[in-house]
């Protein structure tokens, strides 16, 4: 299995806090050593920042810590394959480009029966499950809305009701981000956190790092960020209900959708 | 203006050697100061580092000239801004999927009066006349090959059929490649030279740094390199002839096609 991590601001926030004690889980504090990413957005587009090698000594994920990079949204995801071996294709998350946006997706679980799914014109470039969910998911969406929808409330209802039915496939926990919105979906395992005034002090799970929020933020900011179990000893965790997809926007829960089939 | 850079080859091969000439003159021995590209192929997918700031001063841009990541396809630009805000939605290179494979996109001129020219289901993200025309070439290869075609010779002279009409617009010298094949476009500036055995010594032409291929190839290793301007001061490199398409393939030129309308 896998680990997400998903990061929705109303201002530009590095992720270096969550991501220092996120990278540990990759092949040092947890198992997961087959590669990770983290996909930064910027307005409609992103930067991924990708390694097959284990996040917890990979060089470039020290970089990574090591440049304060900000940003209004991020999805990261470290890997311990089930399926498709460790290479550069496999390795989430996974970018797409429709509407002039960059759709970002991490996928924790396994899907089965995917070959029979059609994907349309998104095709896999690796073997993953995950990819290939990914795929079915934005043909979906690229068919039903062929341009950006008036009414994001539709788009999200719409995401919800793909995502169950890909969902009754196996087990599909997934963070997927547009720049706009950030979808969260817990099959069986997610949770996230608000941050907002006042601000208090943080202290990481995976490592010795604690940060004193208040010190660097202003009372109008407000980060969420989800990840698959929680990486703060300190914070409240709101623990997702199996079948529940969260939408962020603007760094608070925006909607919270029952996506169950 | 802005300079481009790719690097063909017949076993995987770091790019650092040219990339340090080529990365000087985002910023330092050169005027392209707004932004830099560089993406790897690894099969059929693409890991690109992309900075909105200049090339020669940037942090990442250290970072992968200290880290040899090897390749057997990458495509570099470097970025002196005519249109279009520097930001990373219209930083090169540009990246979408096509037959479940990465294609990059980077030019080096301007086109006019794409706003009126059809680019489908491909989007831009940013406001770069560049963008446009790559989103625009590559609607017409998918629409033409919904799948990719078994005879690549079809592919190569539909592009520099598609890549004649829109160079009709303006200026229009690119480099374009999906992990198969590396195409070049010389409308105006473009040159390549070709590595294989007996390897010599090269010498940059931006920076005081020369090397003996001979010590880290083997003599069935073959590279080729297509830079807006020479790299090096002791090799022969083909200029283009105005209207020309190189196919460069498992580090050779493949062909040689008229791309003029």
């Amino acid at each position: 299995m896998c680990e997400l991590l998903g990061m929705d601001c109303n201002t530009p926030t590095d992720i270096l806090f969550s991501f220092t004690g996120f990278s540990q889980r990759g092949g040092r504090t947890g198992p997961h050593g087959d590669g990770w990413g983290l996909a930064f957005f910027e307005g409609r587009a992103v930067r991924a920042f990708l390694d097959a090698s284990p996040c917890a000594e990979s060089p470039l994920a020290s970089f990574v810590c090591s440049h304060a990079i900000k940003t209004m949204m991020a999805v990261s995801h470290i890997r311990q394959k089930t399926r498709g071996r460790v290479k550069l294709a496999n390795t989430h998350p996974f970018v797409r480009e429709l509407w002039g946006r960059a759709w970002v997706f991490a996928h924790n679980g396994t899907v089965k029966g995917l070959p029979r799914v059609k994907t349309g014109r998104f095709v896999p470039m690796g073997d993953t499950d995950s990819e290939r969910a990914f795929c079915a998911l934005m043909n979906r969406v690229a068919r039903r809305f062929p341009t950006q929808p008036e009414d994001p409330a539709a788009l999200w209802g719409y995401i919800a009701k793909v995502a169950a039915e890909i969902g009754r496939r196996g087990t599909f926990n997934f963070i997927l981000a547009n720049g706009d919105a950030l979808f969260a979906r817990c099959d069986t395992k997610l949770c996230f956190v608000e941050r907002r005034a006042p601000f208090g002090r943080a202290t990481l799970k995976d490592q010795e790092v604690s940060v004193d929020f208040g010190a660097v933020t202003t009372p109008r900011d407000r980060v969420a960020v989800v990840a698959t179990a929680p990486l703060t000893v300190d914070e409240v965790w709101t623990h997702g209900e199996p079948g529940t997809l969260w939408v962020f926007r603007k760094g608070r829960l925006a909607a919270t959708l029952r996506s169950r089939a």
